[in-house]
């Protein structure tokens, strides 16, 4: 499976591809980042990172894109540029047929580097480490897009197994609630026989 | 003037044309709402709006689009798909090459009602009374876009006057700048002369 992690970002929009076996295995193919100016009006810098990101989608043909969920407990319009970037980010892999996974900052940070509250030196050194690059990516935010594929890459199967999971479970509750409501309408109509 | 307004949301996008003559007249061309299924996931809701956003610019060749700009004070989930969906709304309108203008809640109910703390309901009386309709455009997403079509039509003139005066300004300072540094020059020279 082949994953473009996205740090969304209007002044630095990280990119990083990551190959995954299915096992713990990952390799880097690719890794960058998408910069526009602040001087450019909002929707010229989004156009800029649409416009990246569809040459990456064209150039590595990823299976999935993973972008990084956005929480609003920062600078309120740094993060409303951020969102505005990932929805950007989102619309291009729609358009491309592919799907779209988001994932929190700590969920990144829990499957990369085993503890959700980890800081951007550990990320950096564990992305390093785990894909086995001969020097740390630069800056922060492409480090943040390969930890973000690699996380996908490892996460994948436990959520695919989970909504398989959730779907056994829903049709499970369906029989149960028809069976229940066979037995109700039996029980009325033998009542009412009596 | 023909303006495109959009009031971003991922359940409910309010869409808006209003022609307006450069004065107070304005006239609506076109009034329309883009829901989206919330069992869809978010790359896909954010794929309706765009295509929908693009046929109305196809359909009604408006000369700028006016996007309501978002604010983080309500419910964080829901901020952020909204933001998303401006994003995408602003993409969408950079790729067709035509300027986009973002207008905060409060710019546009003062524009139109007269009062920044506006409530819906007046919002929604001022913009039928203003261009005219027979009856209140429903729902208030839909009457929502056409009250920052409008606004951009009346705010329009002013902010392109705000920008004219911004930049003489700046060169008047660059001027005067220079005028200082030449005269601290000469001061210098003189001084060493002495």
């Amino acid at each position: 499976m082949r994953v473009l992690g996205v740090d969304p970002g209007l002044t630095r929009c990280g990119l990083g591809v990551v190959d995954g076996t299915g096992g713990r295995q990952v390799a880097c193919v690719a890794v960058g980042v998408v910069r526009s100016g602040i001087d450019l009006p909002v929707d010229r810098r989004l156009l800029v990172v649409a416009t990246e990101v569809e040459r990456w989608i064209a150039r590595h043909r990823p299976d999935v894109v993973a972008i990084e969920r956005v929480f609003s407990q920062h600078n309120v319009r740094t993060v409303m540029g951020t969102a505005q970037a990932s929805g950007v980010v989102a619309l291009v892999a729609a358009k491309a047929g592919l799907p779209v996974a988001f994932h929190t900052p700590s969920e990144v940070k829990a499957a990369v580097t085993g503890a959700g509250r980890a800081d951007k030196a550990q990320v950096t050194t564990m992305v390093t480490r785990v894909l086995g690059l001969a020097e740390a990516p630069k800056p922060a935010d492409a480090a943040d897009a390969l930890a973000l594929a690699i996380c996908h890459c490892w996460r994948a199967p436990m959520m695919a197994r989970m909504a398989e999971a959730e779907k056994r479970a829903s049709e499970l509750a369906k029989v149960h609630k028809a069976k229940l409501a066979a037995l109700q309408r039996e029980r009325l109509a033998a009542a009412r026989k009596r």
